[in-house]
Parts: structure tokens; sequence; C-alpha cells
């Protein structure tokens, strides 16, 4: 058999189940699944592992650790539109170091607490550091922002800008130099991204399909475009660049805000007819972050680059 | 700092927290969490890794594999006494295996099945063999097992037979001879434990405290110890022992009943006056599980055992 991706690999052995419930709505395939409760509301329920060497490396400050490993999680419950409500940490170390421990669980305290979300449990194991943390989120019962329903004609928008994270780990390998501040944002955004969970709120009453930002732009709106069965025309002139991205030649800055993964932003699709309603309520959230569009749905599958010739060799991070 | 161990950990750095949930019903430090949901059930959810080297063998049968990861879990919704609903699988592979992973995934289902609980999300991640499996169950609202209500007077019982599966692992690491069909049977038992699901929804309306055998019954029982603030008097004489237990010299057969871990049996609390209809509804399960008397639970801390005079080093398996 042919080396199969992540995708294909969970659609080949974990999709075809004899068990299916009456109470999941949403299984696997987006960014969190989603459980009826006997309640007016549903459960939105992700999980992401972070593995030393894969995920982060070695001599990462522990403390962005921490709170790098809630963030990605709380990013998928953005992504779905979802109040954060509790978690579990499943933490594998090599051995019991309570510097480390300190340092790890100030990192994950200092982003729960402003989102009151809960450590509900966990496990503590011996082994290769790697941490797996689960969150749970609510939903009002019969809502939640899927990767499935986009339609053609919807305008496509990003939230804040495209490829810092992946440009900050460049610097970090010293593959790129650049100037104090400008390092320092793209070094923040690797470390400490934020979760756009505000937004993802306000978006479910608006927003037609949405995903949050880990692989990489084009390959995070390919999974849109896949589940909802259509394609996208995308205006790269458009794509937002931090003043970092803008310092390197164009052709390199879209590259990295078309394929960085780790920025954590989130991608979604607003009908036409609901921009304008979008726009004013984005500017009514408590902490206004800047969404730009960049493009529309189409019928033709595919992601149409405008204003690029580059031919990209992947679309984003994968895995295997 | 002197060297704490996992229990130690988790209180120090990971019980003090700022978010303190109204909804967050039983948190850190049980077999599993309980939230309240909306409606008349409440949520109990735990979590489990094993590491490959830690808690498992590189050259173990991967279809074993795939149940016992789940059954672990299963085991602690069984100690809460809750219905399984939906898991999530978060797992860290070295490569791309697919004889690999579709025999973890038949494991997984020939488990999943007969308990109708749906895979619902996960991860997968390339890394050092890691598998983190998280279970939710359901349970009616303002009902547990937890670990914290046994009373002095409370008999205390097993089920099962216990200390098999350390048995089994000491035959696998060829520190033991057993004939062929008790051999197969410890292996039975450290490879695919029975999760006492049936046995822990029963125990709901009866029982005053239960805990699952994972570290070892003595320091499992410890732990429904300290959490009740009470003691235990154990008559080892009484301790249910396999077959193959039976074969070793009874000191050393007493030490793997009270110290050996992953056995996966219940132990928990019935109130004297409810004796006789606890061993009534007993033989009314669809599959009857043999349950032994094995002690009281008395007012002075720590555990007495009756018939027992050989030193206990520890109680059971510590991660650090």
């Amino acid at each position: 058999m042919p080396s199969l991706t992540e995708h294909e690999i969970i659609q080949h052995y974990f999709t075809k189940q004899d068990i299916l419930r009456q109470d999941v709505l949403l299984g696997i395939g987006d960014d969190a699944a989603i459980v009826r409760l006997s309640g007016q509301q549903t459960l939105a329920i992700a999980v992401d592992t972070l593995v030393e060497g894969v995920h982060f490396l070695p001599n990462v400050d522990v403390s962005d650790l921490g709170y790098k490993s809630l963030a990605v999680n709380l990013s998928d419950l953005a992504a779905m539109g979802a109040q954060p409500a509790w978690f579990t940490l499943s933490l594998t170390l090599p051995k019991n170091d309570s510097v480390w421990l300190e340092q790890f669980a100030s990192g994950l305290w200092s982003l729960a607490k402003p989102y009151h979300i809960q450590l509900i449990g966990g496990d503590l194991t011996r082994g290769p550091l790697t941490i797996t943390i689960q969150v749970h989120g609510l939903l009002p019962a019969n809502k939640a922002l899927c990767r499935s329903g986009a339609k053609v004609g919807d305008k496509i928008y990003v939230s804040g800008t495209l490829g810092d994270a992946k440009l900050g780990l460049q610097v970090l390998l010293a593959k790129k130099l650049l100037p104090e501040p400008l390092k320092q944002h793209v070094l923040k955004r690797l470390y400490r991204p934020s979760p756009r969970l505000a937004l993802g709120q306000m978006l479910l009453n608006i927003a037609t399909s949405a995903i949050d930002i880990s692989d990489g732009f084009a390959a995070d709106l390919n999974h849109i475009l896949v589940s909802s069965g259509v394609g996208a025309k995308v205006i790269t002139a458009d794509l937002p660049l931090s003043h970092a991205l803008q310092t390197l030649p164009v052709d390199e800055a879209k590259i990295l805000a078309l394929t960085g993964g780790d920025d954590y932003e989130l991608c979604f699709t607003i009908p036409p007819e609901h921009q304008a309603a979008f726009e004013n309520q984005l500017q009514l959230l408590e902490s206004p972050v800047a969404c730009r569009c960049v493009g529309e749905i189409v019928a033709t599958p595919g992601i149409e680059l405008v204003d690029f010739s580059v031919p990209l060799t992947q679309y984003g991070y994968q895995h295997f």
C-alpha cells in the first residue's frame, strides 16, 4: 500500500465504524466533534497532541509550551463557535522535573484564566515528552460552525495576518534574519498564538463555514472546499501580511502566507448579503480583530490563486 | 525539592487553579471528572495514556494494544458507574504503518462495539509510540460512584480475581513458568482486561465508594481510604485468587494480589445493611461477575492486613 497521509489514515482506519450513535451530531473530520446533550446545549470536543522534536524544539520556553498546548485546542473551539468550559491534560514526561512543571503550569494558567476554562482531569506518565490536551466547549443546540457549509458566492475571510508563525520558525532556526522588533513579533506569533474565541462565537450567527489555520491557509481552506463540495478563487494580493512578512520578496511572503502553518487564525465564509452586517459586528467585539476578505467561493473545485504564478508543491504541513 | 510521586505532582502543580466553575461537580482526583449539563444528566470524563516501553512492550500484539487502550479507560467509567457514550483517540506513531493501523483499529472496534461507544475525533501525529484515549460517559444527575463515600462499617468488595495481570507480566518476562492453560489465562488477563461496566452501573444505587484497580489493590483501596478519611481491615485469606495464583506459595500469591496492578477489577464498599440486596442484584446481571467481600472499613487510618506478616515495600505501581 502506498504511503497514506494523515487524512487518508483517519479516513481509512478510523471513520468506518459499526457504532453510529444518534447523539453524535458531528463525528470525525471537523475542528471538533459535536454531541447532543439532553438539554438545550451541545458539546464540542477537540483534542491535540504536541510531541517534542515534531511540534516544538527541545529548547522551547516551557511556559510558552504550556500556553501553546492549550491555545491550539482553544483555537479548535473558536473554529466551531463554541464557548470553552473544561479541559483535560495528559502529560508524558521523561523525568519528574519540578522547575519544568512549575513553568508549564504557569503558561497553562495564563491562558486558562482569561477564558475561564477549568482543568478537570488528566493523566501523568513517564516517557518521551508528549502533551495531549482535550477541550470541551458549549454550543447552543442546533448551532455550530462546520467546515461543510460554504456556498458558491460566499466571501472568504481570514483573521489577523498569515505566515508569521512559519517565519518565526525560520528565524528560530537561523534561516532568516529580521530586525529585533519584527523578530520578537513573529516569535510571539509562533509561541503565543491568540485563539480567536470571541470572533468564533460571533461568527456562529453569520458565517457559513469556518476552520482554524493550523496546517496552513491553503491546506485548511482546502478542507472547507472539500467538505463543502466547492472551490475558491483567492486574490493573493489581498492576503493579510504583517510588517515582518512585508520585508520579504513578495512571492516569498505569499508562499509563507499561503502555506505556513501554526498561525491559529480563523478562515471562514460569509454570504455576500451578510458582509456589511458582519463588518459592523466585528467592530462591536470587545477586542476587535482585523479580518480581511481574500477571495470568494466558486463552483470549480480546487483553489485558483489570482496574481500568483509560483507552483505550490504542497498546500501545508503533512504529518506523514 | 525531593522527588514527587505522580499524585504529589498533580496535587502540587495542577489542582491549585484560579478557575473554579460551578458546573464542575467533581474535578481532579477520582477515576473520572464529572460536569453538570443543562438537562437531567451529568458527564463523566476520563483519560489514559499508554506509552511504549512503559505501559506495554514493543513486541505486544497490536490488536491487544488497541483493545487494552480503550479497556483501561472504560474501566474508569465503570468505576464511576457511568454508561459509555463517546471517545477520542490521540495516536502518536513513529511511522505510517498500515498493518499496525489495521490491527490496532480491529482491537479497538472489538471492544467499542459491544459497549456501543463511538469514536468521535482525535489527533494523529508522528513521534514515539503513545496512545491517549479519552472516554465520555453519561450519568443520571446527582449520582456517581466516588472514592470519597466509604463509611466505617462498610464491607470492602472486589470483583473477579486479583494479581493475574502482574503474574501474566512475569510469565511474559520469563520470570515465571506456568502450565499452558494457566499461562494463557493470565496473559489474557494482562492483554484483554474486562471493564466491569454493568457491575459499576448496578453499584450506582448501592455502593458508597468505588475505584478500579489499575495500580494494585492495596494502592487503589488506599485512594478510597484517603479520600474518605477512613482505614481498612483486609482479611488476606479472603483475597480472590485465580487457579494460576493458587499454584504459587501463599505469601507470594498474596503479595501479587495486594500489589499487582493492571487487573482493572473494581474495588468498592457496601453498607452492611445493603449486603444481602447487593448479593441478590449481582445474580441478576446479564453476565454476572463474582464479587468477594475481603474486609471492612474501620476508623483507624491505613490498611491492616489480617493473616499476613510480610512487610509491603510499596502498595503498587508508581510512575515517578
